[in-house]
């Protein structure tokens, strides 16, 4: 017997077992069952209780075998000390998805019974979804494996929305406040303990179905970050969009997501650069799941960032044009022409220019609303359009019907306050996305434009295998010294294999070799410690930069070897280097994110890392497009262009660096711990590292 | 005939007079009538139109005289043409407060007609409010001097709100949003145009209405900033909290301000100032107000900052942790007794800790809630709590009294999600706040505790003569000298004048002077270009730092000089000064702003200015307090402690010196245009002014 996959088993299985069904529909035990009477759901419905012959009207059988198949998913309301023997029964009757329920597993320090649930799910090639979680629901054919009584006594309205939640009452609150605002969901998962089936496969194989458009999400922190990245990529060239809650995005949040689900987050950072690299739309608030839902379901995507405001209040408008720059809306122009246009059909003592004050006159001239769209519509400027609209008596039909019937490709959203919210309701009906306050629509509005704006990073492309061999060599070099941390020289040197600049240099092991050294490389030079011994040179006076001269340098050099065998290290060496011209100084690192993989991360030097932490990070590898991304939200960024007759860094040379450090985290990311440059300095033209530690696993 | 003062004429009219009534109730000059009728009015309504003898039922005068007194309140409804007529019989009538409806004055290019309202309402002591409003209302007696439809076939609730807004549409949306939110108003005063009473005008005399509890405001910028904070101070001391909306906070938001209003609308910053100065709390969008006056008008006041969260998710606590940080509540501390506590009356799977996961049991005990609870309002460490319910069937009566009931002077705001509503519109009938979502109500549970630690600035004291003599004199001195800016050696004598430490220093007219000055000084000194027609000596390459020796002096006084003549500057002497030792550098600043007057700001000097444009400012004269705060509201504020290894700087001393500033910029305010302090070197002990610029107004 062949199993369904996945998808199907949870949209349209043919048969619903219900294991430890009862007859009271209450129970949770007895509410899967009454859920699916109550949802009409046409296939066979299972129920399996060796006490009873009937549950709710049904039969019930005494095993799954008596039973009869086939049968594509079940749902076990069984307690914790009886899932394994029932999942057995449901992996020998060839059951593609088994959700369990029931709690008393990880969550309850009994992560020996979840492993057992794992390892069935490997080796029996069923999915299982929990332990501890509330199920799944799929609206359209009536599937509940829920006890959750989100729908109960409702009529479900059916659409686009798939909503995956790690947990059960965060789901189920979201899909209540979803279907209480009128929008149409098409299913519901909760992973809960995800002792199998997680997040992000969930996600992955709803994307697929062709009768979802937008993905929500919640999660604490996932297990599976290649899987996320991939679910959501897939959703992006389908073009559905992912909106995603991460919770623990504070230090003390994250805590609580340790007490929670004694798991630790990852680092929010690392989140934050993977929905970027993914292009998930990364939201805060729960009320802001809906609110996407609301304008992405519609099916507009925005061509730009450009917004124009239409709005009966000009202090609303204002309010609107405020909050439009910080949500990264731009606010479109309008010329001179375009403004005479707008001008023709509001009043005099409006104002035709962005935002455009419609007036109050909206209450007797209802037909202002539409001349204005139209313009709005056909202004090249104008990528989206924010409409408010405050109307406080009378049924509106007119104002809402232009806003219906307004034909065009561009986003319009509207926010409507006061009033009894019939024209809301009507506008939802009619495909409108509308809000109850304006600083709501235009959020929305921002995620729409930020989905539109966002892009999968690519596909990593193969390693160079000639660079990645070469940087082995200096890895395996070190190992076979028994050094887990490279010198400085060998850092380099791992950095050059990978074409990263590095100020030109020389070992050297006494104070005539280094002058010798010195005289090669050219003045002005630095002498510095060069040992695997040492991770922070400085902290025992072994860097001395500026010498000019050869006295200088043997003295230097002298002084160096001194304090280090005064200070009992072993491997004494030193390294003689051309000193960078002066220029902007700049850090950048990697690592090896648990969740993630590697990830690279730039900053500038100086007070903004030591007292801002101004850095960001993202993904690697790194396409260049997003390395000047991140260069450009630092908040010292303006330093890089020459502030205030500072000189000015040569950006793209930064970047190259960033690029080819992030190319070298991802192809040696089983090697490495941690990359540390500090400083990168960068002049008018080219940029060099002067300093780098390397860390290996 | 003695007018009532504006809060009775408001409030409590004997009679209201409507001139030009209209008999059709839909017409804008029929509404009035029609709205006092539906309302209810028990004074008598006057209605005065030559062409009728009854409007709407009621007699119809040809004049106001006609009519007869005492009338308190009367509305115009004429066109601008007739508005000055009409109110010069208003005046004659002893009218107390005059409503003018006519668009047409400033907004319209004619500031002429709208200056001759102003004038009229100084002579007369009548008081006018517009033109180009939508009017008043006072809910309780049913005043309805207004033709907005905000209340049109509305039950209103009655309550302690009172909305004051310079734009006429945005206020009758909050009006209309709060009444079907079920928050009761006491009021609604729209200034429109503002020829005569401005918003501060009328939340001073709203907030002296014993009814009243709570001020909504919202404001395109007040040409009366004092008054601004009188109004607000006022409140502060009745306890009735301001929440203020400003439009304009950015550049783009500032430039519609302009053309919507024609006026400018200040610098944002100094509004955040004054606002923080005056205990206002500042949000920035509608519905935040109506979120407010949720919570700030149930009377309870939070004692402290630090919240507890009960969930009945775990997910949604951690969410709310998060946001919690990020609107400066913290997170009560629970020890391991107090968690023994908790979790006694919990399930064993959910967390005892903060944020309580009170788990979805709730859906089947109920009575987990009470219990919870009435711990966390015992638990010593926790000030206000947040509860969060997510209960999706059934009419949770059990969990609704739960929160009606529970006796505490701690602030409980409820966040409940899903569900069709039931639950939150009995809280709000029982006096609970409760929101839809967790952002929302955490958010107003911040405007609350903003309120509770905010404090108004005592009003300045008294200026100390013989400083401000000293000044004076300074000031004199230049003035006499033809000079609007003081040289370097002058800057420094005003700022000595009022006790701030600068840098010992000697002028000198010759490089031999330049000598005998650095010697009595002591060295290192730094020699700097004396001159009262150079505000930048740096350059013109006036400033020679670090000199060790007499020669090194000679030479770099004599450089400058020549430097100076070759530029053809005529006013050419030196400045010598003793160099500051190293130190963190600061900025500080004081201006008069065109609304609120002086102003003080400082920030860290360096990248920190010039690159990150990281600075703060406050009302003049300020407390040592307030000037802590904003030095702490530094990004940069970490380098005042001494970060990696950099020297600790003396905060104090930066402190003293602000406030020293502040005093000097508030007791000289109208003789000063600027004064710039660039830098202030701060070591680990006290803290030198090395550089200061003044300019006279």
């Amino acid at each position: 017997m062949t199993r369904p996959d996945l998808l199907t088993a949870l949209t349209a299985p043919r048969a619903i077992a219900v294991i430890g069904a009862s007859a009271d529909p209450d129970k949770l035990s007895g509410r899967p069952v009454a859920g699916l009477l109550e949802a009409g759901y046409e296939g066979r419905i299972v129920c399996v209780n060796p006490a009873r012959d009937e549950v709710q009207g049904l039969p019930c059988h005494p095993t799954l075998a008596a039973a009869g198949g086939p049968i594509d998913l079940a749902v076990l309301t069984v307690p914790a000390s009886r899932v394994m023997a029932a999942l057995h029964e449901c992996a020998e009757a060839g059951v593609a998805l088994a959700v369990v329920f029931a709690s008393g597993f990880a969550e309850a320090g009994e992560a020996d019974l979840q492993d057992e649930l794992a390892r069935l799910a490997e080796s029996s090639g069923m999915r299982i979804l929990g332990p501890n979680c509330i199920g799944a629901m799929a609206l359209k054919n009536g599937v509940v494996a829920s006890f959750s009584r989100a729908l109960h006594g409702l009529e479900p309205v059916i659409g686009p929305v798939a909503l995956v939640s790690q947990s059960g009452a965060f789901g189920a609150c979201v899909l209540s406040a979803a279907q209480q605002a009128g929008i149409g969901v098409h299913s519901f998962v909760n992973t809960g303990n995800e002792a199998d089936l997680t997040v992000a496969e969930a996600m992955t194989a709803l994307a697929e179905d062709p009768e979802v458009g937008a993905l929500l999400v919640y999660t604490e922190g996932v297990s599976d970050g290649p899987e996320l990245l991939r679910a959501a990529r897939r959703a992006r060239e389908l073009d559905k969009p992912v909106v995603a809650i991460k919770v623990g995005r504070t230090a003390e949040g994250a805590l609580a997501v340790a007490s929670h689900t004694g798991a630790l987050t990852g680092s929010d950072a690392v989140y934050d650069a993977a929905f970027e690299a993914a292009g998930v739309v990364r939201v805060d608030g729960m009320a802001d799941l809906v609110d996407a839902a609301r304008i992405l379901t519609v099916g507009k995507r925005a061509a730009g960032d450009r917004l124009t405001v239409l709005s009966m209040s000009g202090g609303v408008g204002i309010l609107m044009t405020d909050l439009a720059g910080e949500l990264g809306l731009r606010q479109a122009e309008w010329d001179a022409e375009w403004q005479r246009r707008m001008a023709a059909v509001i009043p005099s003592y409006g104002s035709a220019a962005n935002p455009v004050d419609m007036t109050a006159q909206l209450n007797t001239e209802p037909e202002i609303l539409a001349c204005a769209l139209d313009i709005a519509c056909a202004h090249p400027g104008t990528d989206v359009i924010a409409v408010f609209i405050g109307v406080l008596a009378g049924d509106a039909t007119e104002l809402v019907d232009a806003l219906a019937r307004v034909e065009t490709d561009k986003p319009i959203v509207v926010a409507w306050t006061g009033g009894d919210g019939t024209p809301l309701r009507r506008l939802t009906e009619r495909g409108v996305p509308a809000y109850d306050d304006a600083n709501r629509a235009l959020r929305a509005l921002g995620m729409l434009v930020r989905h539109a704006g966002g892009s999968a990073t690519p596909a990593p492309t193969e390693p160079d295998p000639a660079r990645t061999a070469a940087a082995m060599k200096v890895i395996t070099r070190a190992r076979d010294a028994g050094h887990k941390q490279l010198d400085e020289a060998q850092s380099k040197e791992l950095l050059r294999a990978y074409g990263i600049p590095c100020t030109p240099e020389r070992p050297a092991t006494t104070p005539g070799d280094a002058v010798t050294a010195a005289a090669e490389i050219g003045f002005p030079v630095a002498v510095k410690l060069l040992s695997a011994d040492v991770a922070h040179k400085s902290d025992l006076g072994g860097v001395s930069l500026g010498l000019t001269g050869e006295t200088a340098v043997r003295d230097a050099a002298t002084e160096i070897m001194n304090l280090a065998r005064d200070a009992g290290i072993g491997d004494v060496r030193l390294l003689v280097q051309r000193m960078a011209a002066p220029g902007v100084e700049l850090i950048a690192g990697a690592r090896v994110d648990p969740v993630f993989g590697p990830v690279v991360m730039t900053g500038l030097g100086g007070v903004f890392v030591e007292v801002l932490q101004d850095t960001a990070l993202t993904l690697a590898p790194a396409e260049p497009g997003r390395v000047r991304e991140i260069l450009r939200s630092l908040r010292g960024s303006a330093l890089l262009h020459g502030v205030r007759g500072r000189p000015a860094a040569d950006e793209e040379a930064i970047v190259d660096i960033v690029v080819r450090l992030s190319e070298l985290a991802a192809d040696l990311a089983g090697e490495l711990a941690e990359i540390d440059i500090n400083p990168i300095i960068a002049g008018e033209t080219g940029a060099l590292v002067v300093d780098a530690l390397v860390v290996l696993q």
